[in-house]
């Protein structure tokens, strides 16, 4: 078998069949695959020790400073659970927004991996205060409490909201007066960096954030994110955390040329860019229709809404994406970096679309 | 910026150096990566809904039987720890031998991640027998030993060996008396079936093998391992456990396109049988020189030699491999899909290079 | 040297000053003790199966049915801990008060040692509801989100309240409709029982209350608390938990026995009930004190109230007790098996005397 | 109810009925028991604040050195498992005897509460020596080894020897070279000093030792371990990692006053010369027997003697025993500070009684 026949194996989906259910429905950026394969060939060590790998420590630093140290790892859960494990001791805790991903989407790996305590903190969007970290940001030397030491947070947020560069600083400046670290969740870093216009150090290093989870799934890459330790003495064991969390690939070049490819040049901020924007439109085309009522500012690349129940279902069946709240009919949807314009248009006719018939259906009911 | 541009971005390793250190110092076999650009380009749902995802259930299917399932992992740590724990009870343990990748090469993440109890024993060329089970296989009921519930075997091994179809047989058998469930590390399943010359089945769910970590990386992929189940009975929580275990990939269809390019034809079989006939090739090379000693029996895709330290030290300097045993001067070499036969000669004649320079030395030193 | 020689060493400390700061600052009931003694001497097997822990499943049952088995532990949390493990997957989630000393008080025990995922939900008084319940009860299947399991109670709550027959019943049933089993913590289910003046299996056993961490310690023993399994269904491995969770006593026995003397008549309830009157006495004396708020109802051993930073300040001077909240000013106060009427009335006196030199204080500094 | 009529309950037990299955089937030491009932009454700090504990700083402190800290535990398991992980990372390793206690009789506790991996070594006698020790010391920096930080030694050991000074004096010193910190498992401590006629510190902190878990129960204690740290910077966290272990008593006065009765006078060396020599006059007495074979030296409070099926089946019924090794037949026999030298006459004689009965019955079936 040849290369050229295996080309001729049709693929098993519709490459061109784009919806907005989570920006890791996408794929690989063109660039991002080009990169992979400009890693292939010959032997180069495993587990990190190779060229790429090595050369990814200075891309990293351009963007993050000189004492950044970047450990590629396979998600973001396990970025998260390796970032929190080296900045803790087994008895400290990590304080975190309740709809933080940690707290609510790994199943626990946090706790059952990590051995984390979490002590979650309710917000109104997604983001943390120094008065919100103020609730739990207490006991210290007491053998009852599990000892804060992270504030965590996450930008962009897991509901489209992003923090200013000063809601960042006042909740760093806050934590390390208390002797805490800073973790910041960057799944969508880029999102966020984009929207706010400033560098990626802007609100991280330049404040004093102390390690972040960095994105690369969510903004293009095929699979992979990087523990990117600001501070090197608020982190203890890396390499052995990231081996002992199932983290440490062996042909690690696949997934460093991957984050070269994202950050040497302005592809991140590209990509990132793009899926705002995206997401911008989308407010705007869903905005006006009588009925959706959108919910939160729109300030990264996902946007949330309220839709009747019957909407929501018949939509469903056109476009993938998820329910939020049950309860309040919130929905989800998020846009990417190969998001088009014409996507979000045909989307926005869809929903009025579904929007008429479930207004025509209940004035029929009402008058029946 | 275009493609095309980004092709013209070099490499910044050499493409055609290859040595003998790992099978996963290789990359990506050029089949695998076209099927990862297969299977780009438009939304697929995330975390393993995708179709990519669903078709690999057939495929893997078609090797191991009908009642296999397939769950993707990201490494072989990954696919032993969520195997494990989703065969065991917290207070479990599972028997492996003392040179198995899970007791001496994941860092205590079986014990760490996992919550799991290891009962090593050991064994002369990485195998365990009945007889060697039986020395822990006892104490159930007894409140202060962890459960024997598990018995691991690795095949091929971590030593090059690689049980007959037999030895698994009667493995299975006393495990199952006992009311044992079977694990198969798998990392190096495909050299251990092409040196058997039985299809994948014929040693695992033939036999009543319970549940299998079947290895990708080391055979081609870029990435990717996978538990496949093929005792049902024998598991339980299998995708909370592979989520909660940071094991989920999000794009996973990148992942399982590379298990299909791999296992839908024989291309499994062809890169494992090439590698290990680059063993047989190197061990025929070097046993005939004068010093050098292999060890144990060439069953897969290693070969363990024992060498003068200068030899070894000398070597290195123009090829990567490792020292297994500083204590005894024994080292690995290892074959991979892409070794070629010119690799093979031209090492075995570096070898004897620098064993006659050894040579020469000590008859200089001795006649000094 | 003889038994009475020994009797002749002094004690330490003033048999004879008793406080408010908590019921396990109490000692040990005279007829506790003499239990203990009257288990001494000779052999009896270790780990539980000694005579007297045998015996004691028959007491255990006379309480909470036939269908009770109890195993002793050392401590509440163990207690807990091996409960909650008990009744979870390695996936599963436990609901309980945001207050639940699970929560709050054991420094991350059930997470670290358990490797559980608590679901905390902020409570007025300490008590769930099915509608609290409901806030975490969902999200069955999805593989991101740890499974909810248990709902776990405490009876009389950290807040010094208690649920009524009626409040529980509607818990367990919201519970079991989802599949979820009930675990109530009963480090103070005597207090309860006495306030609510039924018998223990009255919020128990006859309402289908899963398992109970049934508390000895608070209520008169020296230590020791059991797990007390009311549906085998709902557990699986007690025995090698209770082991692998450090809870597991050699000499049983002594802890056994304990338990027999406060359960085997009605030793239990009196001292229960003494303590309960004691809170009673205590908050008639100090609500009608002005100045002082009595927070929250007085439903077991515990009163909390708010008082002046000064008051608290000179109090603690002359009794120890706990400062609740540092931000409100509350303070709580706790009486035990052993508090007096003259202890009570001597207290309120000493407050009512801060009261009045912090009155005459703040007099003075407003005319200054 | 009176003191007077409870002491009238008839105790459900022989408490003259003693045999040699085990020093924890003993109960509690007079003194010990007196002890208790001094510390009792009135109230006492929880938690380890009372006056107690406080002054069992300076009695360990006398037998110890002015650097140790005591923090009593409950159990053993509790107070090894607290130690480890208190000496090290979350990726460190313990290296044992794969006889060793925390190994083979915690039911996985150190790997599953702790997150421990033990490189478990095997050794002839329980005993580990520096060469024994140097076959799992190596591999750090390497991030797939879980690194050796700990090497645990038990004195007297689980096979009834125990190490010299010079023995210990040699493991520590390795240890140290290796920047590797030692852990000694007392539980039978003070079995080993009373053999070796040595005090208490002169196989520990004289040595270097850096934690030592020091063993109660089975010197006449109810029950009661001891964290004794020798080298402060061999340990971190000790308070916290007591709590979240489950290890914290809250009536701690009552544990802590036991320590006080054995270690402020000569107890705890009474109680451990008596039970050894009542071991040595045990093995005196049946190691005469025809066909008992004594296996390995007497040097603590154990015998261990291959008995034929038959004698040990006859035997244990009159008296409780441990069978140690199914296989080889090999049976053990401890004795405790009650041991009475009636009751190794009387066993010696029933010994001979079974084994004279078993004799006659392989004659009589020769001849049948």
């Amino acid at each position: 078998m040849t290369e050229t026949s295996v080309t001729h194996v049709p693929p098993l989906h519709d490459p061109e069949a784009r919806g907005f259910a989570s920006d890791n429905y996408a794929g690989i950026q063109p660039e991002i695959l080009a990169a992979i394969a400009r890693a292939n060939g010959g032997h180069q060590a495993a587990y990190g020790a190779d060229v790429y790998t090595q050369h990814l420590q200075g891309v990293f630093q351009q963007h993050f400073g000189g004492d950044a140290t970047a450990y590629p790892v396979f998600n973001g859960t396990g970025a998260n659970v390796v970032s929190l494990q080296a900045m803790t001791e087994r008895w400290d805790a990590v304080i975190c927004a309740e709809s933080a991903h940690i707290n609510v989407d790994e199943c626990g790996a946090p706790e059952r991996a990590g051995g984390l305590k979490l002590l979650a903190v309710p917000t109104p969007l997604g983001k943390l205060t120094p008065e919100l970290v103020d609730l739990q940001a207490r006991g210290w030397g007491d053998e009852h409490r599990a000892q804060p030491k992270v504030v965590s947070i996450t930008q962009s947020t897991e509901l489209g909201t992003r923090y200013s560069v000063d809601e960042i600083a006042a909740i760093v400046e806050q934590a390390h007066e208390h002797d805490m670290a800073v973790h910041l969740d960057g799944a969508r870093i880029a999102n966020a960096a984009a929207a706010l216009d400033v560098p990626l150090r802007a609100f991280t290093t330049d404040l004093g954030v102390d390690v972040v989870s960095f994105g690369g799934t969510k903004n293009g890459m095929m699979l992979g994110e990087c523990v990117v330790v600001l501070n090197p003495e608020a982190v203890r064991g890396m390499v052995f955390l990231r081996k002992l969390s199932m983290q440490l690939a062996s042909k690690m070049r696949f997934v460093s040329v991957q984050f070269d490819a994202l950050l040497s040049g302005d592809l991140w901020l590209r990509n990132a860019r793009h899926a705002n924007a995206m997401a911008v439109r989308l407010e705007s085309a869903v905005g006006g229709v009588a009925g959706v009522e959108v919910q939160r500012p729109v300030e990264a690349n996902a946007v949330f809404a309220i839709l009747p129940p019957a909407v929501t279902e018949g939509l469903q069946k056109r476009y993938p994406f998820y329910v939020w709240d049950e309860h309040s009919g919130e929905v989800r949807w998020m846009t990417s970096f190969d998001t088009t314009e014409a996507d979000v248009d045909g989307f926005a006719a869809a929903l009025k679309d579904e929007m008429a018939t479930d207004h025509l259906g209940r004035c029929e009911r009402d008058a029946g």
